[in-house]
């Protein structure tokens, strides 16, 4: 991939978006604020599990973008850039302007912050009556490129003195570029550390299978077939748009791909096959080859054939970010929509706060919880043809915190 | 693709094996015959539903493994060469030798047909009870390469006179290159015949999530995880490994890796996932790209990471053939693992007449005969980035025969 390429994959592909009104979230508190004023000056509840939830983060404001991007340039685990540490910086002060012009297209900021928050929040009340042996339970955000950032978040749970702690991935499907860079990052913190952890920790790495999850997707996508006239419903193809990644990272074995496309089977049964659909994926950039066929080809490639009413479904995302409200609302549903001549291209909701959703959060985590299984052994071993130094040593330190009990 | 890649494939892609002594499945005689001679003089049932099991098919004994490479260079629909008519039966007469001697390697050849007889057998015997009103039901095989010829079972559905038949494909996962093929056979013998078919059709198209498919999947990786010691178990590493395909096609639209991946996910949620896994390929052939990574490959980069012990799972394949008898079972459980100092690869044993396996076709089944889809929509779509005609016409052709009423 030219560098070029790389650069302008991770701008996209870590970027987030915002649904509503410009810096709406740029003063959001961090949960542990919003709790602490919840309670007054009452003096909160020392957590006993801690949920750390993990995900990629996008910048809040158009003030954020140029320290998101700085952020992303830093990490090796998804970018290698020759002279990093100069031009890392170079480029993310280069690229600010179009990110920024980006984020004020969708509202001036990413909702991500708010969302992961408000999905914390409503699972750990539950949790806290599902699972009394692990309560009080607390969520905390923890970002890979943006505020919160893990670790801050880290230093704060380890402050606050949780016995547990869950790691526990806002992906459904692992990828090494996303759950596994957010792993490592964890990892690096504590390497740099004096004192060892004294948390109890555990790794939730995957539930792309999950049924509420499926059930989240199968009714956000009927709200939207319901939108198309009653004889031309069953016609309405269904794209599962996913974000792409580089072929080299997949041949070494990363298991992104085979994942998202079981959470599209479930789906899928889940609405009875009622209605053509593929897995395709958005954002390559570059000129090498990524997982294909990309989410704008195929709308082409369907209009073309006279398929002209479909809808885009964010398979991959649990919250809207700019993948969403920009790419796959702007530049293919409207852009590319308009160009190739389609009939109706509707955009399905990102779980978001569904009640479904919530209920996969807390499936997930309480099976987890009430489990015996701290890690998978999935995630403890590395790629087969993996290259990556950080993720032999990151793997080791894991498998250690997660079997000291 | 080089066509000496392109034909290198299709002879591995297409071609069967045998399990036990050469030439037993030479005289096997057809299902349709083994139930005349059951009953004696007894004149047979008509048949009120046929179900009509589609797969590529392999030689039964050496001298078929001509003809078998004939028809297999025939199908426009798996390989385009210039000047087919002429190209193809030079290259099968050229291959026959190196194939044959596969074949003799691995007892004389393909079991395929035993196989799918019984399992046909044993399912329409279930059929009878749980689905009355299509009763009596009785299977057909119909191979696209090798006896019986998909053709030949169409004109003896046809005399027998059936009411209905149900196109059901043996491959739990869709790619065009499979079922796509076989079901394009079906039209082409319809758009050559005089007289139009007088039966109810339906159509099977895809099964890779069925529960009873994914439990006998799990269960065959723990018989072959328990020959392991116990201190080594959760440490076996399970390669999933499916026939690999062009990304030509696989850009097109192919929906088989995601369908593929469906599978796997759903059989490691049934293991608890209980132990580190990857979707692999194998088969892959010539110098173009195909879905990766290669199952040889991973074998060897998880031994030269130390892990050296691992099953091979064949999820794509439904009864054993030259692909798991030859390809897994020697040339990489056997030939890859001592060259690089594996310590124990073990293979697990495909679906065949295992108790599960017949119940996941009874399920597909009685479901699809007590539903009201008679085809998925799925299936009556293109690819979205679909070039060939064959399937246009195809498609057509069953949209008309499954809604005839």
């Amino acid at each position: 991939m030219s560098k070029t390429g790389a650069i302008r994959l991770f701008l996209r592909s870590c970027s987030g978006g915002v649904q509503a009104a410009s810096r709406q979230y740029s003063t959001t508190p961090r949960c542990s604020q919003v709790e602490a004023a919840a309670v007054g000056q009452k003096e909160e509840l020392r957590p006993k599990t801690a949920l750390l939830m993990l995900n990629m983060g996008g910048p809040r404001n158009l003030d954020e973008v140029h320290d998101f991007l700085l952020e992303l340039f830093k990490d090796r685990d998804i970018i290698q850039l020759p002279f990093q540490s100069r031009m890392g910086p170079w480029i993310a002060k280069r690229r600010t302007p179009s990110i920024q012009q980006k984020y004020d297209e969708i509202g001036g900021g990413s909702p991500i912050f708010k969302w992961t928050d408000l999905q914390g929040k409503l699972m750990c009340e539950r949790l806290d009556k599902l699972c009394p042996d692990t309560a009080p339970h607390k969520h905390y955000v923890g970002f890979r490129y943006a505020h919160p950032l893990t670790e801050a978040t880290l230093e704060q749970i380890e402050e606050e003195g949780a016995e547990n702690c869950v790691a526990f991935s806002q992906y459904p499907q692992y990828s090494c570029s996303t759950t596994g860079s957010s792993m490592n990052a964890i990892h690096k913190f504590y390497a740099n550390r004096p004192t060892e952890t004294k948390l109890k920790w555990s790794v939730i790495d995957r539930w792309c299978t999950n049924p509420f999850l499926v059930k989240c997707f199968a009714e956000n996508i009927k709200t939207e077939l319901e939108k198309f006239p009653a004889e031309k419903r069953k016609d309405v193809f269904i794209l599962f748009s996913a974000h792409s990644l580089p072929l080299r990272q997949v041949n070494r074995g990363d298991p992104y791909a085979a994942e998202v496309g079981g959470t599209v089977q479930l789906v899928m049964q889940e609405l009875g096959f009622s209605n053509p659909y593929r897995l395709v994926w958005q954002s390559k950039v570059g000129p090498l080859p990524w997982l294909s066929p990309a989410t704008d080809d195929t709308i082409k490639g369907l209009v073309q054939r006279g398929r002209k009413n479909m809808i885009l479904v964010p398979i991959a995302f649990t919250s809207d970010h700019i993948e969403t409200l920009h790419e796959l609302d702007i530049e293919y549903a409207q852009d590319v929509g308009n160009e190739v001549g389609a009939e109706h291209i509707l955009r399905c909701a990102a779980p978001n706060d569904h009640p479904l959703f919530i209920d996969a959060l807390v499936d997930v985590a309480s099976k987890h919880l009430l489990g015996s299984q701290r890690c998978s052994e999935q995630f403890l071993h590395n790629c087969p043809l993996c290259v990556n130094k950080s993720c032999f040593a990151s793997k080791k330190w894991f498998r250690h915190a997660t079997q000291t009990f």
